[in-house]
This record gives structure tokens, C-alpha cells and sequence, in this order.
């Protein structure tokens, strides 16, 4: 039979990693004085929207991966005019959102897209309160 | 000394845990359909906007606690004009928000609030992509 310390041992080690998730997900939660949170308001071309909305995508979903400081990109289109695009943007920091705009992937969106973008407005705004359910 | 299959029943228990968290986390991950997502965007009288920011903070503090269906209330005020105001709204489904404007909470806000509020618009929209990390 094993080693009854095996148990132990496993046990311990278990107990920590789950302290250690439920200690990332609280600073997680937390809010922060230095977060950039700026609403992008986008115009687009309608004969190009489908294109747009895959390189949009493509975009949002690579910078949430893969970099740390890129916390949340909320894209939605307006029901009743879909070329009508709002984004809210909450990036860690200002040295977040600088290194951001250096990927490579966002200079491929920003090529990519220069064409079917027709107008562009960017608001920086400071949150009230930024309330979510617990994911 | 303890049953050694003290800690083996134990270790049992905290994976079963583990994978059921792991599974909820992964479920409020997933974009559902029947989502309603919107935009509130709303313009306050500035000499009352510190008490009208108040009971926006605590209409959405306890809407986010108290009812399972509202799911994410971000609110944010232009840094250039503090009174103008934009939510981005995310309910489970048509029920939770039908639920959600019933609510004491929310019928106190709106009663509160209703000289404060110059002039509101309510935009629906469909996500294109909503990208966030994980918290």
C-alpha cells in the first residue's frame, strides 16, 4: 500500500494551489486607480462590416490571450444600425495600453482595417463603479 | 496516527471541488444567445450628479449581489464631461431583466433619480465579441 505521507503531502500541495487561484481571482476583482477604461466609438463601412467584425475579432481575442495587461474589450453593434460599433476598453495600466498598441497584432488590425473604418472617436472616461458577477 | 485514508478521501473531496469550481467558471464563461446587452447612455443635471452617482452606485452594487441575471452593469462618466454617462448593461435573458426592473432596488433608483436624469437613451446592441479575462 502507499505511503499514507503521500496523501498528506498531495493534500497540502492541493489545499495551496487552491488559495493561490482563490488569491489571483481577488486581485483580479479588485479596482484599480491606474486602469485605463475609454469607450471607442467606431463607424463603419457597411459593405465591408463582415471583414471588419473578423479582423475586430480576431484582434480582441489575441490581445485578451496573450497579453496580461489587456483586461477587458467589450465590442457590441447597435441593433439597428450594425456598422455602429462601441467598444469598452479596461486596460491595466498606461504602460499596458502603450505596449498594446506596439503588438503586433493590433498593427495588423489597425492596417488591416484603415479602409473600412470611416470615423473613430475615442472617449476616456473614469468608471463610477464597474459591476460584474463573479466568472 | 490518523487513517491514512483520512487524507485519501480528503484529496478525493478537494479535486471533486477543484473540477466543480474549474466547471462553473468555465459555464459563466460562455456567450449565451439569450443575453440582452445594451447601452444606457445618459446626460444628469451637474449640480446633482454626486447624489445621483451615489444611488448609481448602490442600485448597481445590490442588482449585481442580489439578482442572478444581472450580469454586468459597467458604468463609466466622460472624463470631459463627468455628467454624461454611459452603462453597458449584460443580462442572462429577457426574464432577468424583466425580473430586474420589478425590483425594490431599481424602482427606488428610478423614483430617486428621475429629476436628476436630463435625458437618457437606451441602445440595443448585439455583442461582437465580448473579451475579458478571467477573474
Amino acid at each position: 500500500m502507499t505511503n499514507p505521507f503521500y496523501y498528506q503531502r498531495r493534500l497540502i500541495q492541493i489545499i495551496g494551489a487552491c488559495l493561490l487561484m482563490l488569491s489571483l481571482t481577488m486581485n483580479t476583482q479588485a479596482q484599480d486607480k491606474n486602469q485605463i477604461v475609454r469607450i471607442a466609438k467606431l463607424k463603419i463601412d457597411s459593405s465591408q462590416l463582415k471583414l471588419y467584425n473578423a479582423a475586430l475579432k480576431e484582434e480582441i481575442e489575441t490581445s485578451i490571450r496573450v497579453e496580461p495587461g489587456v483586461l477587458t474589450l467589450y465590442a457590441v453593434a447597435e441593433k439597428k444600425n450594425p456598422a455602429h460599433i462601441t467598444i469598452l476598453e479596461i486596460y491595466a495600466n498606461t504602460a499596458a495600453y502603450k505596449s498594446h498598441i506596439e503588438t503586433v497584432h493590433f498593427k495588423k488590425y489597425k492596417t488591416t482595417t484603415k479602409d473600412m473604418v470611416k470615423s473613430l472617436e475615442l472617449v476616456d472616461t473614469d468608471p463610477i463603479i464597474l459591476g460584474a458577477k463573479k466568472r
